[in-house]
């Protein structure tokens, strides 16, 4: 290579960043600081429930006790009494064995995401995923150069037949789904298909990567049994504190048996040596001083009448030939809109006539769910979710 | 493969998690943790310059005037105000004329590493870096799986002629180096060998990461030009607050030219979205509230005596085979020891006797440093360190 031919390849990045799909999170983030736009696109809790108070209050008692020490280095597995409360809280509200051993703190559920591609997948490996699935996951796998293999999802959870002869024939490294309120489509397993799926994962050498950043939300604060409690030994869970008391900490976990969590602890070393210290004692001592359940439970019924809410407008103000899922929790829905309407042509109307969603078609890993847009109903106030669904049939009616 | 050996085969990591080499990072924090035992073996910037009630202020007043906000999610890229300060830090300070748009917050330094490596380097590609070299940086790049190129530190910085021949024989995809202070030796390179470096980068396509985690802690309070400053499209620069504030936080940036930092960004969203909000804007805010400079000053000069003290201990009550870089700044300095003595059993010994160091040879990517130890003189008060180093005289003549 010559120097003119070095200079005009000016940089060069990895393959993998090749495979990156075009990301909408940056566009969304844009548009849910412009004020003149109601956005049913983000992924955003709603900022009301966030208890800035009590945790300024935690704050203070941690500087005013431990001082320096909450500012120094400390472990990558994470602070004890904190892995120990999330631990608690899957034996008293789930009632399956958890303990501290078994618990690794994250940035987020989002970098369980990018550790557990990093520990369990070689490029041209299979990773299972639901279909629609979670953008987010969609663009930390891409990284690690997997082979998609996209099982569809029902009303009542992943397709089972499906699920079966994708472990048969692919035998991914994991199958990453959402039981609870699932992202995009606000779909939640029954409890047969838990069951089902546990049973089939018994017989494979395959991971189930059970995301679960929203069964603290089903709107009648009634836990759902997760697919860990059937699999015990062949389910990664992670879980956040994001959407149920604040995401700006950014702190999530992993819960994986222990001979996975050695290698999680491993990678996650690497990445960042640990998680901020300081804000995982305040989040710990925030919630030995207040009842979490207490906490969640106005989130949740404030989200379900969000969501009815939405439901209603879709049901009686849209289109007839538009169908939407009916969420049992969590943040969003999915609708289907009149045939040969795009989503991408909703997206990029609505932000002419001020309002934003999320086209589907991101989160169909093979291509595919065109007339689809995901909505965010956790959010928008009653008042704004009106004048917002006002603005979206608008939208929808002139372009069918 | 049928279900017994399915079930032999528990679990299925990826080949890179083959590549990690033995840690001794978790063995240190648990001898970090023992009373008994003196460490030199860390990386503990000391815990008495940690300005807790400096931080708790600033916590205070960002809970009162942001109150929930600082708690919501943000932006990838980070808290502007932080990164301006940093920009504008870069400019004042070192005379480079950086911009908040080619800051990127990560979660210390160590996140830079694991991007890096993830945006940059294809399994196989070569990797350079300094013999010896950051250890966490080696644990980092090894899950990318790289084929490491070691170029000798020579007294005055990384070896001109050799740096040369491997960016021309190996063509690597970077080469990181810690101009100022390396860790693990203690060696800064002089300004001829910056030049000289910057001058072979610019007939490359090859990229310069310049780990710039120590270069506010010269003794002599004096900065140094970086590499950087002479070949500013072809560095990497990264930098922390861990040792100036407060490692708790996590908080450290990476400054690139905006074509390579569009990567990093596509990378740290995908790796947890962005970096804890909340320590962002306390950081900040006390940033604005306190003179850095002020701050710094006295923890350089404090290292700078210590390190003094201990290098003055091994003069005059060591063996007289032993010798040890004389660091002018920085954490660390590395001490060969008398022939046949290896680092490695100085360890084990050290830790029976009441002792830690850490032995060389994890800091050797290719093998070698058998007879070297690193030793911190950061975290130890001087009378800690008298008796530290009279141990480790006893061990060191013990195995002599």
């Amino acid at each position: 290579m010559n120097q003119t031919e070095r200079r005009a390849a000016r940089y060069r990045f990895s393959d993998r960043m090749r495979n990156v799909p075009e990301s909408f999170l940056s566009e969304l983030f844009r548009v849910s600081a412009d004020p003149a736009i109601i956005s049913f696109a983000g992924g955003l809790p709603s900022t009301g429930y966030i208890d800035a108070p009590g945790i300024a209050d935690a704050a203070r008692e941690v500087f005013d006790e431990y001082g320096r020490t909450a500012l120094q280095y400390s472990t990558t597995d994470g602070h004890l009494p904190l892995r120990d409360f999330i631990a608690r809280r899957y034996r008293s509200r789930l009632g399956i064995p958890a303990t501290p051993d078994e618990i690794q703190i994250v940035n987020g559920s989002q970098q369980c995401l990018d550790l557990a591609a990093k520990i369990l997948v070689n490029p041209g490996d299979t990773i299972a995923m639901e279909r629609p699935g979670y953008l987010g996951a969609i663009e930390a796998f891409s990284l690690y150069e997997p082979s998609f293999c996209a099982v569809p999802l029902t009303a009542s959870g992943v397709d089972v037949t499906a699920f079966a002869e994708a472990m048969e024939r692919k035998r991914p490294a994991f199958f990453y789904g959402i039981p609870n309120s699932q992202n995009p489509s606000g779909i939640s397993y029954t409890e047969p298909v838990r069951r089902a799926v546990a049973r089939i994962l018994e017989d494979t050498d395959t991971l189930f990567y059970e995301d679960d950043a929203f069964g603290e939300l089903f709107f009648d604060g009634k836990p759902r049994p997760p697919v860990k409690k059937y699999a015990p030994d062949r389910v990664i869970m992670s879980g956040s504190f994001s959407k149920i008391v604040a995401p700006g900490m950014r702190i999530g976990w992993i819960y994986a048996p222990q001979e996975i969590l050695a290698e999680f602890n491993v990678a996650k070393q690497a990445a960042d040596l640990h998680s901020n210290f300081l804000c995982q004692m305040i989040l710990a001592r925030y919630l030995e001083r207040h009842d979490l359940d207490a906490h969640v439970a106005p989130i949740a019924r404030a989200y379900g009448e969000n969501c009815r809410l939405m439901c209603d407008l879709l049901d009686d103000r849209f289109p007839p030939a538009m169908t939407h899922t009916t969420p049992q929790g969590g943040m969003f829905l999915m609708a289907t809109l009149p045939p040969g309407v795009a989503g991408m042509k909703v997206f990029r109307e609505g932000i002419r006539q001020g309002v934003a969603v999320l086209p589907g078609t991101p989160f169909f890993v093979d291509g595919g769910g065109e007339e689809t847009i995901r909505l965010n109903f956790s959010a928008t106030a009653p008042d704004e979710m009106l004048e917002g669904m006002a603005r979206l049939a608008r939208v929808i009616g002139g372009l069918s």
